[in-house]
């Protein structure tokens, strides 16, 4: 939206969970003369957060763009608010806050900059589970050099990414960059979207995306798939996955959506005598899966229909609650929620808001504007 | 070399480590009538081979090509004997044998086929070191989910490859596979080889390289270095590296590149606080390395000039012995050699070999032709 010289500055509130970085705010205060900066470092480790209990209210009176974590006020304390910058790149934290469904209020994401990280604790998982790294890394506190032999006939053979398909349930910034990792060792990628994606525009990701990765153009997978009713999702499950990531938004929609069937589903492969069995990864939300289903599906054999594995990044609920079964399964890693952990992070985020600042400046579209209908 | 037809067809003797592919010799035979197959089943894990105990001698007088993993006969058993297709990628085991010196005897490696693989194997070891792998799968035996500010303080940050500088010693096929994935991760990759290559043609490795893998034409390296002597080593040493990959072969002048002085080198980076320390990795052979100056400096803190950590799927000797300090090393993975192990190791094994006798039958120069005087 361009802005008026009205002699007044609009109010930029940075609420975040780190402190100004250096020279921030004159940076952008110069960029942009119409903008005053105010900074509020935020302690860290704050996921949901009651602004009138931990914050001056005051302060967002008279913010026009608000950029934070997760200092969402209440519409009327934020009367002149018309764009939020999140720090997170997913907004499900916020489909209950009132705000979110001001019709004036923009809401843009960091969508794209977790990418990266995410992309390479998803490889590190699928490699780990492939090339035996925990079996191993016993036989090292053991002191023991294992013949290649036992580590087969114990461990299992060694699969290598040039034989597997790689199912990517949501074909976000993350799914592209996994798939760009993954077709770099020779897998083939097979992507899953909400909706169809039938032309070399609608492949296009228009979001955040760091130069040199990811899959901008939508041009690695050697098939798409689409729809969010059982009959498109058991299709795209019954692909021949050797790995299966999920990396979708969470919405109402996405809720359980690997349940009990799809994991049947899933399990054909192993119980046909077809495959090896899928390793299920997850670094949406712990929602995304029926959790209950996923514990039975990981205690089955392989050739009974169960998973090769599973990496869980995202739990339901979080933190794991202590002697939740998943934290002794075998086949499982879990994770506490770190795959989006980055020293870059700050670095790209700036990055994200800089660019959207400029855009806003101009009254052109944000980057990672939140659909609202779609919830993401 | 083409053959005459002379009506006596030549002997391929192929002693391997595992059974004929279903329908092999007959393949072959029908492919190239000047050729008989004689298939001898060896039994697996022998790495190094009397002949004169294991196997009928009188195999090898009539056998041309010979294809094995080390049934190298002595010369005055093999008069016959032109072409060796060897199983391994590499030919140190054989640089004493006296047939390796003979002029009139081509041998040829599979260097290419174990490129996908290792290159995983290296890949899984860069992202397990900086997202904490074992740390958090140590958290995960103890059933505790713990927050992102316990992870920093004990494990520290995670630092993914988009900031990563990648040095690679020895830019063949692995070199090449290790540089495609770490550059699609965003990491810029630094290339050293023994001899100079100013060229795009000399960049060029004619190799057996997977497609849609590795980097024939040479195109990733932000920078190439080379040179034997410890000024040019050195100087590459110094570029900065987050990530240190030995993948050269083992030769007299690869013997101990990486001493004492040159850990020391490498060491700079972090006692002049300029960096988090480098992560040395070896899936080329122990003797690369100076051992006992290898873990001098694993015990020494990063900012007095120790290394952030090795991954050495080779050790001096193998198998390591039982005790050796390098087992119990906070900052070390010690794998059994195990790197180059895949389930797709045969069918990749077969396409060299097969592709090499096409090249023989039409007089081409052989792939991955060994230069004796290279001893590589």
């Amino acid at each position: 939206m361009a802005q008026e010289n009205t002699g007044e500055r609009a109010k930029l509130l940075a609420i975040l969970p780190f402190p100004e970085p250096d020279g921030f705010i004159s940076r952008i205060e110069s960029r942009h003369p119409w903008l005053k900066v105010v900074w509020v470092h935020q302690s860290y480790g704050i996921t949901t957060w009651d602004a009138n209990e931990k914050i001056d209210e005051g302060l967002f009176k008279d913010a026009t763009i608000l950029t934070t974590l997760s200092a969402i006020p209440k519409p009327h304390l934020a009367p002149a608010l018309k764009f939020i910058q999140l720090l997170p790149a997913g907004v499900d934290h916020l489909l209950a806050e009132p705000i979110f469904q001001k019709e004036d209020v923009q809401i843009a994401t960091t969508s794209g900059i977790h990418a990266p990280q995410i992309a390479e604790w998803v490889i590190l998982q699928i490699l780990a589970f492939a090339h035996h790294f925990r079996y191993l890394s016993a036989r090292q506190d053991e002191g023991r050099w294992v013949s290649h032999g036992e580590l087969k006939s114990t461990a299992g053979p060694v699969r290598d990414m040039t034989s597997n398909r790689v199912g990517i349930l949501g074909y976000g910034s993350i799914g592209r960059q996994i798939a760009r990792v993954c077709h770099s060792m020779g897998a083939q990628i097979l992507a899953f979207t909400a909706s169809p994606r039938p032309t070399p525009e609608s492949r296009y990701d228009s979001g955040f995306c760091l130069p040199g990765t990811g899959d901008q153009e939508g041009r690695l997978p050697v098939a798409w798939f689409d729809g969010l009713d059982k009959a498109s999702i058991h299709n795209f499950l019954r692909q021949d996955l050797d790995v299966l990531v999920a990396c979708l938004p969470l919405t109402e929609k996405s809720r359980h959506l690997i349940g009990e069937e799809e994991l049947e589903v899933l399990g054909e492969r192993g119980s046909n005598g077809l495959g090896s069995g899928t390793l299920l990864i997850n670094v949406a939300r712990g929602q995304i899966i029926d959790q209950a289903a996923l514990i039975e599906s990981l205690k089955k054999p392989v050739v009974s229909g169960g998973l090769r594995g599973a990496a869980l990044d995202v739990t339901d609920p979080e933190p794991l609650p202590r002697g939740n079964e998943l934290w002794s399964l075998p086949n499982v890693v879990v994770n506490p929620h770190v795959s989006g952990l980055t020293d870059q992070h700050e670095k790209r985020y700036l990055a994200v808001l800089e660019k959207n600042l400029a855009r806003w400046e101009k009254g052109e579209p944000l980057l990672n504007l939140v659909n609202k209908k779609k919830g993401y």
